[in-house]
């Protein structure tokens, strides 16, 4: 790609986050996308949409900006809880990295690359130059020039481990702080008990009651034993539906529609009334609900929420083995009360395994399906070969407006596309395995979408070829470094393009919010004024960290080999940082708080980068006839691994459990409140199966809500 | 080799025992052997040897076998405790694996290879048949008898994973009994906590102190702060040394002992009295000692055990990280008092660092250094090759019985003698890796014994050729199996000859103790009589594991290549039951217990071999020209290892921690023990470091009894 291409696709590219920002400006004043845009402020009810009518709406302003730039950390993790904060300090983290390196890299790599005449251009025409002349590619080969990017690279890993360092203090300490200052929660004080050895004669609760008695006799308080409800939980949503529907029809007074043909496609056969039709459908719902109700108490599943009365009770029964069989009452972290996913109680432990299995199988077809749009990206890089493939288009490819399109744009347009995909599919995925939260499913597909989009994105781009040749270079370790060196420079344009394209558009489109927007428009054109209700989307951490995480790693691996790609990662991390506190501040809310738990994930996707630089360099400076610097960066990976084990010491139990310290501590600063007495109460009946619940079911008979929401509330 | 050379060797074998047994059985009953043959019993005053001469003590007698035969597994655990259990739990579990893979080898294998005439010799001349003849090897290409083979590597690998399960279930039920049925011990009740963060202005004691009354207020019972007192512990042995050579001098009557010349070699110079001399010098030392001694309260280590009021408050502070700061009390399990490796806690963490990268090195080091003598023992087989190097031993070697000594023999004797060198440096090389009790430096040493055995018995055997070339085939994973399938058959003789020798030779050696009654034979000869002490061996689990797991090994990897090695296999594991049982009983005592932990050693190494033997089969079904079969072999160590997997969650927790369960019933049945008010009074000082005992040091100045090992006792 050629200096031109490159400066196409920004000004574009510039040219839609203009366009994208201004419209956002405006239709986010209009009172009827309160729900698109605001929907986080709508449930707080601190939003109020004036429907009078002002000139004021129609002007494109930043005030929106403004109000998301000022809010204090303090304020947002108290109002946004500690998840939230780690996502802005993702962005500030990575604002400072690559600020240092964008300096050394501008300043510093650009001007020595750019005097080395490796690829033999001349100097005279600049907007015609292929980026590569701004990579170490047109450095002389053995020349010691090459030796201030050795320095650089020293120096980068240095300080991207600093930072590290500070970060993960940091947020350790904001994770210890939180959980000193948040209020009793009903899983500090829970562990979920699995592997319970029911004897013939007596019930799983008996069992559970008489083993933690026995055993933990002043801290034990309660214990929940689950049950199979997943055809129950069917039955409910059906009912729900039903039921939505059904007050939907009431509402609609036109009689003409109360009537439909009850035959094929409601053509043919008699007239019935839709209303007493569905009423009858309820009906016999709700009779097959209670008698499956009623039956559940067999239906026991060996697993029990178990609660205490302290938060250190629950540590000693999770930390130390039980039972002397290890395979029994087996405790794990209880989730929040309104983070458990309930259907998976219905999976038996053999079925998990192979869900297990086969969540690997699918993981890896998804991975060489995949190849697929990568192919056809890579096809649109390679004009001539695009020609050569559709021999028609060659007469609309030779215009330059087109061509530079084509290379500058379209390939990362449509991988950004078919990526998108990814986070739904991995969280299904994830959902498989048996984890039991929804915090643990996110988190898992999280770490499974960034290696997707690091094996997919970065290496399939990079090796190119057959997937089969991708897996076996990594059968053969010492050849490593060098098929990366004499890759992973070659694609450095394609990078370039794709910062500027699928990074910029994503946070463009994150903000517009498109299909919610279209979405919105729909139901109100269809439903009328009335159905002014909407869900606030929770915040979608799966494909938001990957996302920023792997820009990261680009920035990292092409810090010294194209420098040129800094100044857009700035922009990116720049205006990625207003746009995500703007959304989470306005728009997502969190259905549960991990404390901090993704912070790990970006901590290992770093040290990745880092030891991907490393090894790049190694095979670099193979190639360019200097291998006396080859040699000398080996012990930088090994420094970096061994920072990587001390900060896995030093912070990772911390986000693990919490230490005695803090939870004696807690419980202490507990005993005297009088709160403590009423928690407790509602603790006995917090992990209540909200499938089980026959008179919150009646209950909520009328409501609009769920009652899966309102069980899960403690 | 040949048929007749594999012979000769089992029949000089075979009279070597018989002829070591009959002297042991003579030796042992001779009053003045008694602390080679039976100081076990001796220090527990169990054994009266009568001076007076009878006939009888001149017979061979078979008497000793029947006392080793006799006592139940339950005398066993009462008097040696269940490490020693294991290692005879070892010799039973292999003798039912290996008599079963006998009966299908002897009966089923040898005759189907014997069969086949791939290696095409004529059946008439059967002791000059190669052992090749009763191998694979001779098994025709592509004959459909290989199916046997394959139905033979399945049907084994379940009944070696059906013994494994059995014994795993069977050793940790001992565990949790002898847990149950021991007395109170100072460990079960004892942490060490590493990296106390003491302030400038309060003590390492005083921050414990506060540290634990504060969050663990109910338990906490008393503290030992850890001071660096090697100086003082070099001190004292020295001045040990000196009094015991002043008691001796004293006790010697003769007065031109008492001079000496006090210059060069004790030759030139004026003379002195020696015990004069003596008593000054330590008399110096002493004043140093006190010295010391007295200074040593300002050299506290930040580390200290801390004991507890319960079972499971120790357990509490154990498993639940403590400070907010991860590598700020660090709780690790406390050894036994006795057990204790004093001299470790002089070295700071850096340094331990730094010398667990020294002992990789040597490691390394010694596993190539080892590769000389095992190339000598490659040469000596290789007749050949051994003529070629020194062409004038040809007429020599002509010589039927020499050339069958040499090759049937010499090799493994030369072997061994240099194998026995290392379990030794292992233990040098396991202490200095900062190990804080002799249990776990043996048990440490035990795994590098084993996996210097496995690598540098069995791969460079198998392998041969440079070091280099060996490591080069773990690069290329794929190539595995074939290099495997081709060396390892081919190698089938020396092993068969390995464990007749150096196997059964082992055995003999270690009932004789050679080396012991030479030792004591000379000491009696210079010493004179008053001299009868002697020290009790603790039992060298680190040496003895190994080697009986290392033939397991043999066993399962030749079990379808080369069934001969069977009843070889099986005579060892008959003969090793009897002698170490015997030693077990009469010899050794153990200074630690570790309640079993040795056994998942032997579990690893047995996964192992089977996941070996599987790779060799893929590889030979690969050269014999049935790729079906060696497709159908895969399957097999993938669910040699899904069973591994599902041993490690079943047993492999009760082998390194206590569950609550247990936890709870033991301090319950104490609470009601009048003697636990004694016990704890005990505890508090029962990790004192013996070096810091003024009181102790002048009470014995006296005795004979080393300072060191009268302060261990609790």
């Amino acid at each position: 790609m050629i200096l031109s291409a490159l400066l196409t696709s920004v000004g574009i590219n510039l040219g839609l986050c203009l366009l994208f920002f201004t419209l956002y400006s405006i239709l986010r004043k209009q009172p009827g996308n309160v729900g698109v845009y605001a929907p986080r402020l709508v449930a707080q009810g601190q939003s109020q949409a004036s429907a009078e009518f002002n000139l004021e709406r129609l002007l494109p302003t930043a005030g929106w900006v403004r109000t998301a730039w000022q809010p204090s950390e303090e304020h947002l993790l108290s109002t946004l809880g500690l998840d939230a904060v780690v996502v802005v300090r993702i962005f500030i983290f990575s604002l400072k990295v690559f600020t240092f390196a964008g300096i050394v890299g501008v300043f510093v790599l650009i001007p020595v690359n750019f005097l080395g005449n490796q690829l033999s251009e001349d100097f005279s025409d600049l907007p015609n130059k292929s980026l590569d002349s701004f990579s170490i590619s047109n450095v002389n080969v053995g020349s010691n020039r090459l030796w201030i990017h050795f320095c650089a690279a020293y120096v980068f890993t240095g300080v991207v481990c600093y930072f590290l360092y500070c970060e993960s203090l940091y947020i350790s300490s904001k994770r210890i702080a939180y959980f000193y200052s948040c209020k009793p929660q009903a899983h500090q004080f829970t562990v979920l008990v699995r592997g319970i050895p029911v004897s013939p004669e007596s019930s799983c609760g008996e069992t559970v009651e008489r083993f933690f008695t026995e055993y933990h006799p002043s801290t034990y308080l309660s214990h929940t034993v689950l049950r199979r409800t997943s055809k129950v939980q069917g039955l409910i949503s059906d009912a729900e539906k039903i039921r939505k529907r059904l007050a939907h029809l009431k509402l609609s007074t036109q009689s003409e529609q109360r009537f439909r043909r009850d035959g094929f496609l409601g053509i043919f056969g008699r007239k019935v009334d839709i209303i007493d039709h569905y009423e009858r459908k309820l009906g016999d719902l709700e009779d097959n609900l209670r008698m499956e109700q009623s039956s559940l108490g067999k239906q026991e599943v060996p697993a029990a929420f178990v609660s205490f009365k302290s938060r250190l009770g629950a540590a000693i029964a999770l930390h130390i083995p039980q039972g002397v069989n290890p395979t029994e009452w087996v405790a794990e972290r209880a989730p929040e009360p309104q983070d458990v996913h309930w259907p998976f109680f219905s999976s038996s432990f053999i079925k998990i395994w192979i869900f297990k299995l086969v969540v690997v199988v699918a993981c890896v077809s998804l991975t060489i399906l995949f190849l697929i749009p990568v192919l056809i990206v890579q096809g649109l890089t390679n004009l001539e070969q695009l020609e050569t493939w559709f021999p028609f288009l060659e007469s609309i490819l030779k215009l330059n407006v087109v061509s530079q399109v084509i290379t500058g744009y379209l390939p990362s347009l449509i991988l950004h596309l078919f990526l998108s995909l990814v986070p739904p599919i991995m969280i299904f995925f994830s959902s498989m395995q048996g984890y039991m939260s929804f915090s643990q499913i996110e988190k898992s597909a999280c770490t499974k979408v960034l290696w997707f989009t690091i094996w997919n994105i970065f290496f399939a781009n990079v090796l190119s070829g057959s997937a089969l040749y991708q897996v076996n270079i990594f059968l053969e370790p010492k050849k490593i470094p060098k098929v990366l060196a004499e890759a992973v420079p070659s694609q450095a344009a394609f990078f370039i393009a794709y910062v500027v394209t699928s990074g910029w558009t994503s946070l463009s489109s994150e903000l517009f919010r498109l299909i919610p927007l279209i979405c919105s428009f729909f139901k109100r054109l269809f439903a009328g004024k009335d159905s002014n209700e909407f869900d606030v989307p929770s915040t979608p951490y799966h494909s938001v960290v990957p996302r920023i995480v792997f820009f990261g790693l680009l920035g990292v691996t092409y810090f010294f080999l194209a420098p040129l790609i800094l100044p857009f990662l700035i922009i990116y991390y720049c205006m990625g940082y207003i746009i995500y506190r703007n959304q989470l501040l306005n728009v997502y809310s969190s259905k549960y708080e991990t404390g901090g738990k993704f912070w790990p994930i970006v901590h290992n996707s770093m040290i990745f980068s880092l030891i991907l630089m490393h090894v790049i360099a190694i095979g670099i400076f193979g190639l360019k006839k200097l291998p006396l610097a080859s040699s000398l960066i080996i012990p930088l990976p090994i420094l970096t691994l061994l920072f990587d084990q001390y900060i896995r010491r030093r912070f990772l139990p911390i986000f693990k459990a919490y230490p005695v310290e803090c939870l004696v501590n807690k419980d202490r600063a507990d005993e005297n409140d009088p709160a403590m007495a009423e928690f407790f109460d509602k603790l006995v009946s917090a992990y209540r199966d909200p499938a089980l619940d026959p008179l919150q079911y009646s209950r909520n008979t009328d409501g609009q809500n769920a009652p899966l929401l309102g069980a899960a509330e403690v």
